[in-house]
């Protein structure tokens, strides 16, 4: 396989970002910023994400069973590069955002425009990110869109023409 | 959970266009318009795809433990919605689309922009649509594109306003 081929293979599928949030009995909380997401079902209603096997989100989230998605917007780029490096909660905020915990404990922030909160139903550990699966059992948004939702999200090409995760 | 909101914020998560294919031993062929992609790991370079339950190519695909993923380019909204029916193979073509089999003996396309082709290494069937894991052994490119690589890839917005799945 032509490595580079496939880095570019892999660079043509499109990514929007969201902050991956997680907590655990004790409280500590992991919150990161991830664009390997998809939806895998419509009923149940399943999303994925592939989480770093070296996070604190992939430990928390193991140990809580539970995840949050929060969907950042075109005007979080800035929330997107604060959750590229690992933070802790300081009281009800992390990294400067303001959060909830949701139903299922994960933490869910105050100031984006929509969220899922998901039981982790299976892990699939294959590789340097492992495969969370997770069932959607809480969602919210702030404001209904006008027009697309997937418009109202905060893409990975939005952060520059050199800014990719995968390939 | 509000059904609505539910919805609306599953419909936040961006997606491209790709043909997933397989071929069956006997040389039955499967194509699908899918759009719940996503890379899930580096190393091995894994990818994810959402595959409908009672569709040929889950069929073919668990049978042949391979398949492939075809990046369709914005100049593909005809091929995007051609293959949203299944179809069978006409010779070495399917849907109009000239392909040859890749080294693991699933259709790569020859006019569009790339491909991978992935051994099946997991399946997760918890849903309406099973979650399928591919360890990437062969990628292709077309052209290597001057910009960034996700430019190039036909988004499920470009087809219309009105045009979802997933929610």
């Amino acid at each position: 396989m032509d490595p580079n081929a496939k880095k570019t293979a892999l660079r043509m599928i499109p990514y929007g970002l969201f902050v991956l949030t997680g907590q655990a009995k004790d409280g500590r909380v992991a919150a990161a910023t991830v664009n390997w997401v998809t939806q895998a079902s419509f009923a149940p209603p399943l999303v994925v994400v592939g989480v770093k096997v070296d996070s604190n989100a992939h430990a928390i989230i193991k140990e809580a069973k539970a995840f949050a998605l929060n969907v950042l917007g075109k005007e979080h780029k800035d929330v997107a590069y604060t959750f590229f490096k690992p933070l802790e909660r300081a009281g009800d905020t992390i990294g400067g955002q303001k959060f909830r915990a949701g139903s299922l404990g994960a933490p869910i922030f105050e100031n984006v425009p929509g969220f899922v909160e998901c039981a982790l139903v299976e892990t699939v550990e294959k590789g340097d990110h492992s495969v969370f699966i997770g069932e959607v059992k809480d969602a919210g948004v702030k404001v209904e869109p006008s027009g697309r939702p997937d418009d109202i999200t905060l893409l990975l090409r939005d952060l520059g023409d050199k800014i990719f995760y995968g390939g």
